[in-house]
């Protein structure tokens, strides 16, 4: 398949006419063909209204067809085979097996919104039968389903170019919703965009829905990012990225005429908790564990290990010893793109003015290397400056070195709303981890409990969410089974004859919905 | 019992020190005792901490306890008794019976979200078991449930004294949800929420709750609702009201450095569609279903039925004749306040100027008496102007007369979002319905068959809500057990020992609960 650089504007393959966009290949730091030229506000104008004239039929196709659609995605995608494996390695510096491995989770999360369409707990069915005898007045019958919001605008994130790009979570969830996608394709691997978009687009075909079900923009400046986000025929944004870019399309979206919801996932710096018991018996392979967590992938992964908290002492010390020889041994790694080794550079840099640098990674060998950095501050240090908690996209950490139980918790109230929260912990900890817990339920969408913040599994229980700034609405999930829910909104039928009724609400249940009835789940 | 003129601020009666609000006897024009000094910034601060301060424990008080502590609320406001009736009838105008209905309904909410609690669906429990062994990487054990938001700001509606104030069903869903709740008492009936206020307080030491669990402030200005919404410990907002009102504090909410939910149920006119047969079939006892839903309670309910589709033809004139005769015998009736009063005669005056005027009701005979209206206009010239679907509260509704079926769907997608939308129809319209129904469920939250859209029963399948302005955010209802949804997100445990997880997620299951666990919901 030869990249075309072109736009998808539903079934039609289309250039833009703005600056182009040309991925870099971050491990040569040479640009790679073709050039994609942006499209302007006219292309997202029409990529809008076929989507608009796309949503009533596909909001309704049934829950087989929409999960048979899913499926075909993640099969078209998968059919790519090489050649979306190579152009993703080329234009993200990312590992082949990485690559691989995100291959086999985009398709498998397609798949996961497959199995959960066809079950149809998302419909959150309920029904309140007429009481037509009941006193001082008779009750109505109710049934309640959940419909789509309607067109869904997806921004694709840098660091996962399959998994949370044009078919990634955003889209499998809001396709999967019964909403209609327009993706503005990451600037930083528009190949990778193409040929995933035109495997989208030809299960659109395949399916044989309407061909505003998907669009694939491309835009370097903000002409069509803001264009996709104020049309007033997008009802909700899927957005991974920075802490600014996020903010900038919330602002942008609650200023409309009528203001939609965004999901913008943007800045987290995942708290490692090491408590006592556990330091005092493996500070050393917790150390291990950590500069895993922490060097993975060049750290690019909003799930990084960025902060690390524990009371001071010997233990504590062995932690930082450990982890500070075993962070030379670990190469400097290709980043993702120019501008994110440079953010990352900057980070670091702006750390270091700060805290003290307690080991470095080996230096780079190459362009756009990331080298790993640990740093180490004290706690009241911490509290006291804002820039200590700001997220450095990449391998850095920092220690915070707590002078005692009250310190931890001070540090904790102080933190921003993070992605995760981990504890390292044994059976001597549990009560200091039960006195923290209440804090940390209320500062991050995920605990764990003797793992590492790394790795986001896709299944019905996971939250990848959490309080402002780690996303714009904690009340929502980007990964997982629940992530379908962030489009969907309810109505009411009231006194509706059946035949006027969508099938989930009629009487003889057709689709064998565990419903809500008269106040008792269905068996 | 005793009006004190004073807030409560946890426990302790307060007075403020900011001009006061007095309540007016809207029938008579006189003001009644106690004045009610406003509360200021520093009160709200009070109220804030003391709410902070219970948070972390009243979010973890059992099912059991906390079903218990909203059934306490219902039994104290009943106990109020004549008190209470007698002080909102004064306040409001309402006459008594409304009152006594309006009471029922909401201890009976109350105790609905007891119901609700108790079930525990709201805590939307998952669980994926870990798979060890599982290639190329094993599954942790994640386990999902939800958690409340945080203290929670509601600002009572006028319109419903009991039932959407302060123990309304914001304030019920919120409690439910695990939230403490600071209510802004509406300034219309100061001697209402006080009397309910103190209910509430009664039943949070009845309970053994902290005192923070709820407060109670009042306020003229700005100053005590701006510092509601953005203080920093205040995690959601409640709001009916206007739609000036509800974007304003939607906005001050999005501007905090943590931008918070607000759930603003604002601006609806609820269009009646009249489709051919069924008006050909019963004009005239459409139009005296029409009239009953238009006047009752002064037409003062976000329901109220502002807006008629039809069209035109011997049976709408039969229909438009039938309601203009009906309509004289109407008595005007006292609204809720003079400030509402005077809106109506200006909302009514700005249609005059668009419309022609079919009909009005009696005149009025008493001071801040509202007088109904009917408005008859064409498709076309509604579509060309805006004025013309604003909101009148009040029973003031407009006829929109339509050339044939395309014009009634040209109308239909003009409209702003609507709380409901109803379809008077027999077996001949059902095809005309159904054509029209896609639109209608893009623009409304209640879709009703042949009845009227006022009255809005409290139960499971309900939705009081809709796309924007009807609301500030569609994903939800403010009126039925899906309301607790507002004000919870999702937390995940990664690994957790059981000793540590909250009781709804270990592994016994000591809560009974039906969780979805690895993919199936439990029977």
């Amino acid at each position: 398949m030869t990249l075309t650089g072109k736009m998808l504007i539903g079934q039609h393959a289309t250039s833009g006419n703005r600056e182009a966009i040309r991925a870099i290949n971050p491990a040569t730091d040479t640009p790679l063909e073709p050039a994609y030229a942006g499209g302007n506000a006219e292309h997202v104008e029409q990529a809008c209204a076929l989507a608009w004239a796309a949503f009533d039929a596909y909001r309704e196709t049934s829950l087989a067809d929409r999960a048979s659609f899913l499926e075909t995605i993640a099969d078209n995608i998968q059919a790519l085979g090489d050649e979306l494996i190579e152009r993703a390695v080329a234009e993200t510096g990312l590992p082949r097996p990485r690559i691989l491995g995100e291959l086999g989770r985009t398709c498998g999360q397609l798949r996961t919104f497959a199995r959960t369409v066809r079950a149809g707990e998302w419909l959150d069915v309920r029904v309140d039968t007429a009481q037509p005898e009941r006193q001082p007045l008779p009750r109505s019958d109710l049934r309640q389903r959940h419909v789509p919001l309607g067109p869904v605008a997806v921004f694709g994130a840098s660091n996962f170019p399959l998994a949370f790009s044009v078919a990634g979570g955003d889209t499998a969830s809001a396709l999967a919703a019964g909403c209609p996608v327009i993706v503005k394709a990451h600037g930083a691997h528009p190949g990778t965009s193409e040929l995933v978009g035109r495997a989208v687009a030809q299960a659109v075909k395949d399916c044989g829905l309407p061909e505003g079900v998907f669009s694939l923009v491309y835009g370097s400046g903000r002409e069509v990012g803001i264009a996709l986000v104020t049309d007033p025929r997008v009802k909700a944004v899927g957005f991974t990225g920075s802490r600014s870019g996020g903010i900038a399309l919330t602002q942008a979206a609650q200023a409309r005429p009528e203001p939609i919801p965004v999901y913008a996932e943007m800045s987290s710096i995942n708290p490692v908790y090491l408590f006592p018991a556990a330091l005092a018996a493996r500070a050393e392979g917790l150390a291990q564990g950590f500069v895993t967590s922490l060097t993975q992938g060049a750290g690019q992964f909003c799930t990084n290990p960025g902060l690390v908290i524990a009371v001071a002492g010997a233990a504590l010390d062995r932690f930082i010893s450990t982890a500070s020889e075993l962070l030379p041994e670990h190469a400097a790694q290709t980043m993702l793109t120019p501008g994110i080794f440079k953010a990352y550079e900057t980070g670091v840099g702006a750390l270091a003015e700060h805290a003290q640098v307690a080991a470095k990674g080996s230096a780079a060998k190459g362009p756009n290397q990331g080298q790993a950095h640990l740093f180490v501050t004290q706690a009241k240090a911490f509290l006291a400056n804002e820039h200590l908690q700001a997220e450095v996209f990449g391998a850095a950490s920092l220690i915070v070195v707590c002078a005692n139980d009250e310190e931890v918790h001070q540090v904790s109230e102080h933190l921003e709303g993070q992605l995760t929260a981990t504890l390292q912990l044994d059976d001597d900890d549990l009560a200091r981890a039960k006195a923290l817990l209440p804090v940390l339920e209320r500062k991050a969408g995920r605990l764990l409990v003797n793992g590492w913040p790394t790795g986001v599994e896709v299944c019905d229980a996971m939250v990848h969410g959490g309080p402002f700034p780690a996303t714009s609405d904690s009340r929502s999930t980007s990964v997982g089974t629940a992530a379908i829910l962030r489009f969907l909104r309810p109505v009411c039928y009231q006194d509706f004859p059946d035949t006027l009724l969508p099938s989930a609400l009629q009487h003889g249940n057709p689709l064998l919905l565990r419903r809500l009835l008269d106040g008792h789940r269905e068996a």
